[in-house]
């Protein structure tokens, strides 16, 4: 396994990989984008990815443009040590650790700008891109530089950022890259807790609270199988389980177009339920998110 | 030569040629963009792409998301026809004439919105682009979109349209992709008109007006050559020549970075003077566009 940084290095190496694979047609590249801190759910991705391509390149990259001023962009856990070894287990031909400035051109830092992919207004000014201006257009750029870096066959994403998916499903579609996406399972620890990078900034006492995120999914779900059909008595159901949560969002859409559900339908169930909430943890707030499919 | 127009079909295509022509590794694939209407502008690019690539596609498409509300988007020329047939002459392999639908998604349709790649506004927002909102958001679109569907190696525009060639080369080294874009010398009528699909809307005394464009831009380049060193001294010369005009903008730039020169430069000269302007014809306004490296 090798660990690059810049940009034209992992492309040569790509390139002699796949020629030494016998030539590049038939060499199949998967993706795997994280921002490092990896956890279960990360590993998850990859262990899909290395059993489906010829070479796996995990990128880790803490990515600027999808904060908000306000947000956790300094303290995000960077611990690329520990990734590397994860990944080495995992058996990942490249992890991708570029520096901001291996990734972004020189114009970015003086002029604070750069050509964006920004997904349409609709499906981003809502749930999570609601309360994070830009940062779908931060994600969507990132992702699809990514794609042209490593002119990949596949990506692999975690279904616990499911509007995420969403959007880069849509990008993929509307740009026409060559690429499959392969959405994969959220990965949860033995109580419940979405396994999430940001969990790391969880106290003891906020652990305990994050968990009635998951627990008033379940309970949603339940009721839901039970043949409770109606979004809003679903989401009181959730919401009551959230008391010591600042909860941003709590809401019913359809998997295929992110549209709002007042009524979930009968047959294969296309409905997701999905959370944004906030935990005080030592002296500041926590922000997780959390879905299930009903 | 082979006309078509689905994305998927395209695909196919130049995979096959591609490998019919001893594998995916040496064989480069240069692409053309157009809006058809071709001229001999077009033809100098295909010419230039014909002879350094051994797949050869022009895109012939015009692009909605391109023009504004109150631009020419129905009546411009669509000539398909004899597009192809100029171009089956030059040598080219693939005619990509897709219609609107096999360009963009269904979203598009009903929601009037898709994925978009938008330069940084600092570029944008200046000389055609600051009258054409969200029209270089449509061309980096739509050229990033042909991009991912032919996987060109290079691509070939008009330094005509040089606010264009500069944001789509930035564009291809903000977002990584590894083509190489190849800016043409612009072709003009042995009168000095510089040659355009838009000319075609042209009467005969709007013809002899648009032809003060040219004139005024070489007029500027004499006198620099002279020694002048004065941006407004040489802008106003340029405009002294377009009295019938309604002159849009007339600036001097530095080729590099497309910001504004006060006083030009020793040494290899990196200036360009740039206007857009209207011309009255046949009871509207044609716009015109034209430039001069000083």
């Amino acid at each position: 396994m090798k660990i690059i940084n810049s940009v034209s290095e992992l492309r040569n190496e790509i390139k002699s990989l796949k020629a030494s694979k016998g030539g590049l047609k038939d060499v199949k590249t998967g993706l795997v984008p994280t921002m490092g801190a990896l956890h279960g759910g990360h590993l998850s991705l990859i262990e899909k990815c290395r059993s489906e391509n010829e070479i796996v390149v995990v990128s880790v990259f803490v990515n600027p443009t999808q904060f908000g001023p306000n947000e956790d962009y300094d303290k995000y856990p960077r611990t690329l040590e520990a990734d590397s070894k994860l990944c080495e287990k995992a058996g990942v031909d490249f992890v991708f650790a570029p520096s901001p400035r291996d990734i972004y051109d020189e114009y970015y830092f003086t002029h604070k700008e750069t050509t964006l992919i920004c997904p349409p207004y609709d499906v981003v000014n809502k749930l999570c891109g609601k309360s994070r201006p830009g940062h779908f257009d931060g994600v969507c750029t990132i992702v699809g530089k990514l794609f042209n870096i490593t002119k990949c066959d596949r990506a692999y994403f975690g279904k616990k950022d499911a509007q995420q998916l969403f959007i880069i499903k849509k990008m993929v579609k509307e740009l026409n890259f060559d690429i499959e996406i392969i959405g994969c399972p959220i990965v949860r620890e033995k109580d419940g807790l979405a396994m999430s990078s940001r969990n790391t900034y969880l106290s003891n006492d906020a652990r305990k609270l994050a968990l009635n995120i998951s627990r008033g999914l379940y309970k949603a779900k339940e009721l839901a199988q039970k043949g409770v059909k109606e979004a809003d008595t679903l989401i009181d159901t959730a919401l009551a389980y959230m008391g010591g949560l600042d909860v941003e969002y709590t809401e019913i859409v359809s998997v295929d177009t992110f549209e709002k559900i007042d009524i979930i339908e009968q047959g294969p169930c296309k409905a997701l339920m999905l959370v944004a909430a906030r935990v005080e943890s030592n002296g500041s707030k926590v922000r997780l998110i959390d879905n299930i499919d009903l």
